[in-house]
């Protein structure tokens, strides 16, 4: 890398959760410099928000529209090389559509869109331009997270048979659970589903990461436990992979007590490998003829594959921007073999991740409405 | 209590597995004697049996009707005063049946029956006869299973929302699991189910003991992974209760690697407990408002009602066997007080939990069949 | 074994602890019998004991002379094999003593005596008669324990290094902790030491036995932290081993919020092994090399040796009753072994350990009144 | 804070490990950043590193001393506001001395210097310059630790009494640990210890900072288990504290397999509060007479002065970088203050803290080489 990516940023206006968290991340490999953004549509806000970040009043834009033509009439090196779109989901599609047309590569926080429909017609859009486009899957860039996929492909499981997650919170057990829940439960802004979109689809994304197996067919019971609201905040999953695996999801959002926990076994029929996100350097690997092991992030057993994810030594505690950080730095790796005209293979979820997981949802919401029928994902 | 309870036990003969448990449990408290035994239809086995158990070559009964017969015609403080049934699944019925008819008390082993049909028959004679039955589901009788009860009845969760329960094992993963295994994957000796049978059932129970709240309907996804069995060997079971709360059981006895994982999260609209059969001395409490709570079985904060089923003080470890003899002490104490005339209260598992059992099971293998349509339990 | 060994006890009245717990661990295996006991010095509370567990009352005595005299007179099978003593510290050696020349073996709570020279006086006895002598250090009859001696006797550890236990426990934080807590730290009747005597002793012959290695010096900091104590609630002991190794105890019986927190580190050339007596189950294997391994009780990569020591299959807890019962079948097969004029190779801690912890207990509080001088434990 | 504080370095060039973990933590809030640096002393690793991150050819000088001179004479906003010193611990002593003296802030690597009296002599140049001086003991500014902090001084323990710190690491198990190992244990390059100055000294400051309390007389017994080596590779120190509190610390860096294991439990005359550097998002509080409690980062019963050094809501992973980047921000905030002119109270540790450390490490040599012998800190 002959010099820092550029990036600019979408969205991550003064109270906003998602934003900050890309940006600390985006940081933290000293890889990638924040030179431009549209951060709120309140132009207070906006200013305000430049102003923290240490950006000039020129390259704070009043929107996103603005940024994406002022900047794509900048030369390469000047003109930021993508964006970051951290906005609440209904915006995704025509942020991410916008960005690509000026030719920007684009990491878009998930869901990729508000419905499967757009889903697809950015995928042609990311096609058609050639571009870049990464989907903030964060959990499946732990290092630990790498090291089960990477087992599982080795064939340390054998056949693999059952596949359980859970993804459990508590932030909106109550009905009045500030800003950040409003938009969320609001079909206009979060689309079909509101506990499926915002954790279902990181349970889908990393079973189907980690195990390599598709799921084929689910049966789901989707509930919605505070009155008044119009999404569901509470789901389970059954799921069906097309070689004869099955498994489950569970969901909740109004898991009263629970931070982010978020949890996923693998059994087959050799052994079974289990993560934990909220204790994320641990990976426990457990078979009938061998005592239990806990393989931890920076020693000994790790794939080489791993390595390069790491940052510390064992024991110096790495966490979630560090996951959050390898995605950033996969993606600005990928732009930068780029600008040198270098093949480069990143792993980071990408518009084919963003499809699968609207897939998703539609069909578990599908199902839901058909009193938990098993119904086929789409072929797509 | 004047004098020991006088238990005669059918099954638990050489190389069976919870025969001995139930042995080790009833002596623990020192308050219940083994007096006679049918260990074994192979004449040879039963008397070695008897021979280890330092049990009177005339108390130890060639047939289970033998020992009832004989039993019963000697005087109250010299015969038998309750059978344990300990044989397998397909057995219970007859030998419950024989042992009411002939005026014993039964403590039997879960699940009650082969069929729902004879659950319904064994209660209608409980009730018939006045006596007492009792089903072994030990793990209701934890003291921290206890405190989650009291404390879910007491309120600390608020509403129920949301019931998770998962039990994996791993000793049937590989197809030659040995003599213990070969009954229970057999629909003449397991019944209807066998996963669902052997762990569901647990599963079952302790959401209904715990919550009290009933399961209205449900959902099922039943698996037979090692190739050959007749019956299950996996499970997910979606669930509905009464009052709009929801659920899932997740089951396995394929999940290699697990010893006996059995796991219960309850979830409210204030709070969650958690407690996991592995580590059965913590509950763990959750609100979104307060720091995570461990309690802990004799340490502070406990309901004065679980003491009494507690021997040591914290921090020395208790386990599976209090947990049973919790059970059997509970019965003897019914017993005793029936001895003196007096009134009692257990909190046992008994015909009505057998029932229910049942009742689920059978409900649980029509859903399956079913392709996973939502089914009622009947009303019974 | 042709017939159940057969138990006196002196000590274990009403309101005591540790006697209730030798009872039911004695029971558990179905292998002794208590046949008669001096539970009291009051005669009321004595008669009431008798009558809780079934004593006839002509087998519960006045005072232990009284019963060792009596049952001394009966012929074998009918008098009592062995006496368990349970009384505090300060009678261990008068009662142990009697019994010896009354021809009784004995099983004795630890420590063994009130003083080393007791101690020394005792072991000639029990060499001199002939007879068995074990005392009760449950924590060393763990099956996980017992698997860290023999892995560290293999070699897993290489050369050792540095030993660290703790044992904490928060029963005497406040100045007046009930009654179990008066008579320990009362001089008269525990001798030189509290803490160091009460769970002291059981550090450092865990060290010992799981090690193999011998203490040579120690260097001592006691502390008496509750007002008004005339002993010890509070130490650290720095040790140092035969062969170079090193190591530590620290100890706590004011450490408010423990409740029987032992854990137990080794570390050698090659690797570390880790037990925590309050999650029995499990022992922690780490190296440089490899990763972490938890071994479990029952599950794989077990010694053989340790099978022996279970009674349940892995993931169903056992815990301190069935380490103390340990104990107990290790010495009932010992006199069994006796009867039938069997060699026998117990396990069991016995009058050499005793000597051994008093040892201990006055060469710390020796080092601690000289300003923590390093001094040797003496040779005996 | 109105631009970004500038930064150099000193030392951190190609395979050192702390120079990196200090520039991510610097960046990570987006406040810092680094202009200037003399990574290595090799030229052409010092312009390889500086072309790694970007730094122009002229910003990357040869000496630290060229470093100091030319940026001193650069107006302020344009020269260096601080530097940071991440070289060995030799080094430490003329580097900071220069830098104070060409009016820099200094944020140096601990210890603070070889010897106690370099140590003052530095403390001394910076009460006389009244320039700003961080040394990363970053352990304390782990939310949690402030936490502890916090509750200890609120008086949440009572009075405290007992204080247990342990530090385990493997890395230097075998003689051939690699090049960061060869310093670690060279008396020139490292001191008059090295597993005592090395990660004692982080114990000796993590207990004073959140006790409150000082420590007057430490006991200490060093040892060096791999041959060879000139200073000690594990080390056990008794405490004691002004007040008639106790404690022990025990350290290795030869206790093969653990990873940075550092563990703290301090107890009081009303609970205990437990914390360990591999989990630091837990608090453990644990009383005789309430249930135990876990706090966790970000979660309820949170001090206020706590949530200003949190990222992430619970549950999201925060780790080491998160700690480091506390006292980097808190630091930066404290130069920005002096910009502006305006009053700020940093918790960061300071030439205090370092002289302490120095302190510590010299009476702990000393008493080791006495035998043991309690030896008092010197009063500084």
């Amino acid at each position: 890398m002959k010099r820092k990516i550029r990036m600019g940023m979408v969205g991550g206006g003064p109270g906003a959760f998602i934003g900050g968290v890309h940006r600390a991340a985006s940081r933290l490999d000293g890889k990638i410099e924040l030179v431009c953004g549209s951060f709120c549509t309140r132009p207070d806000a906006n200013r305000s928000m430049a102003g923290e970040l240490f950006i000039p009043e020129e390259k704070c834009y009043a929107t996103y529209q603005e940024m994406f033509e002022t900047e794509s009439r900048l030369p390469e090196g000047e003109r930021m090389d993508f964006v970051a779109i951290t906005t609440p989901n209904s915006t995704h599609f025509p942020i991410a559509m916008a960005a690509l047309e000026h030719g920007f590569h684009v990491l878009c926080e998930k869901p990729m869109t508000l419905s499967l429909e757009e889903a697809i017609a950015l995928r042609a859009k990311v096609r058609e331009t050639g571009l870049l486009f990464a989907l903030m899957h964060n959990y499946s860039a732990y290092p630990m997270v790498r090291q089960m996929r990477k087992m599982i492909a080795d064939g340390a499981l054998g056949k693999l048979r059952k596949i359980v997650a859970s993804y459990d919170l508590g932030w909106l057990a109550a009905p009045n659970a500030g800003k950040q829940a409003t938009w969320r439960v609001s079909p206009k802004m979060s689309g079909a589903a509101a506990c499926v979109g915002d954790i279902g689809t990181h349970a889908e994304q990393l079973i189907e990461f980690v195990t390599g197996l598709e799921i084929t067919e689910v049966a789901a019971d989707l509930a919605t436990f505070v009155e008044g609201r119009q999404l569901d905040d509470d789901a389970t999953v059954m799921l069906r992979f097309a070689d004869g695996a099955k498994g489950v999801i569970e969901l909740s959002e109004v898991a009263c007590g629970e931070e982010n926990q978020f949890k996923l076994r693998v059994y087959g029929s050799e052994g079974c490998l289990e993560w934990c996100q909220q204790e994320p350097e641990n990976l426990v690997y457990k078979t009938n003829d061998s005592a239990m092991k806990t393989l931890r992030r920076g020693w000994a057993e790790l794939d080489d594959s791993v390595k390069g994810l790491i940052r510390l030594p064992a024991g110096h505690p790495e966490g979630f921007f560090e996951a959050f950080a390898n995605i950033y730095t996969d993606f600005a790796n990928h732009i930068a073999a780029r600008i040198d005209g270098v093949e480069y293979q990143g792993l980071y979820p990408n518009e084919e991740t963003g499809v699968r997981g609207m897939n998703f949802i539609e069909t578990v919401v599908a199902s839901s409405k058909q009193n938990g029928a098993w119904l086929p994902l789409k072929k797509l």
